[in-house]
């Protein structure tokens, strides 16, 4: 995949702890049914040989459908399965040592909360930022909420593609209008959900009328 | 660091929560002035950013003293700070994987309980084995006890260096003798102790007369 054939319309974070499928790969595939551009998988709560194991195999599911697969925070992970990039935050291993480790041809992305967090970001190598929380939510609920001023100033900071995350569901995506985000990341809106595809399908028209506007 | 220069006699592991000195490069730094051989960082509860800024400065430490630093579980933050391999327990990472991404020449430890854990170590790639835990520890209260029996059938299934782990002290590491051993892990023997250098030292002191006996 070329970095520069991504989409980052509709950009799924996984939680096993939210999800209502059987398995991390069911909830996979029926996002990306939906229309899921890109896929994220986060595992705060295994062990690092179950994340190891759940990254092969949603690799493949994600590689049939032609979708980048980002591993949160693990960049060994990331190298070990091939995946197409990582997503590291602030407090995970830096973005300037991600790059070195990954080289040029991987996806790195970046959360920033801060007009200075993305503007190192971005001199660090990252390819994207996920900025947020845009509203609260119930995955962090302790998470600082970002304003939408200061989502448009880190838009004008910085070149490189931004996803907003944070709470972001159907019912609220519209706020979003004119803030020039290149897609948003979602966690429970998608994978809680009673019926994956149909959420994933709905809330990636949003995104798309959003990024139209 | 050659891997056939390593000396496994005295391997300190540390942790952050059990120790008294102010800060980890303290703690081993003292260990190393006492006559630690190895220094494996496990750094289980703070962040990958805290534990890779950790490593860097600590590999500095056991460069200058010419002991090799392991890197417990996070492969990536090993390649990061160039340490001299990486500890893997059956939880993590899988030790293939760790091979594939660390190439020939690092360190590869892992812990096994079983013979049949210990031939599938070495398989992989394994260059040494930690094996425990041989006595009931404070650290992990939960861990199953090893028996002497079962330490020696591993060292007789497989060629490659064996660390016995877990509860290990000055006043009972004689009981390990005729096990044929390389050498004993330590965490709370000497990273809790009033005075670390001394610790080190009298357990050097007994590990070396163990594996001349
Ligand atoms: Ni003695």
């Amino acid at each position: 995949m070329k970095k520069s054939d991504v989409d980052y319309t509709l950009y799924l974070c996984t939680d096993r702890d939210l999800m209502r499928a059987d398995t991390v790969e069911d909830a996979v595939r029926q996002a990306l049914l939906g229309g899921v551009t890109m896929v994220q998988l986060r595992e705060k709560n295994c062990s690092a040989k179950e994340f190891f194991e759940t990254a092969q195999r949603v690799k493949k599911i994600t590689d049939q459908a032609g979708v980048p697969l980002i591993i949160n925070d693990r960049v060994d992970i990331a190298l070990a399965v091939d995946a197409d990039g990582v997503h590291v935050g602030q407090s995970d291993i830096p973005a300037a040592e991600a790059r070195r480790l990954l080289g040029p041809d991987k996806i790195i992305g970046v959360s920033a909360r801060t007009v200075e967090q993305a503007r190192k970001a971005e001199t660090d190598g990252a390819d994207y930022l996920g900025v947020g929380a845009m509203f609260v939510t119930g995955t962090k609920q302790d998470a600082k909420v970002t304003s939408k001023e200061e989502l448009k100033r880190i838009r004008a900071a910085v070149a490189i593609p931004i996803v907003a995350i944070g709470g972001i569901k159907a019912d609220n995506v519209e706020e979003l209008k004119e803030t020039g985000i290149d897609g948003v990341a979602v966690v429970s809106a998608v994978i809680a959900a009673e019926n994956i595809a149909s959420a994933a399908e709905e809330l990636a028209g949003c995104v798309k009328e959003l990024k139209e506007a």
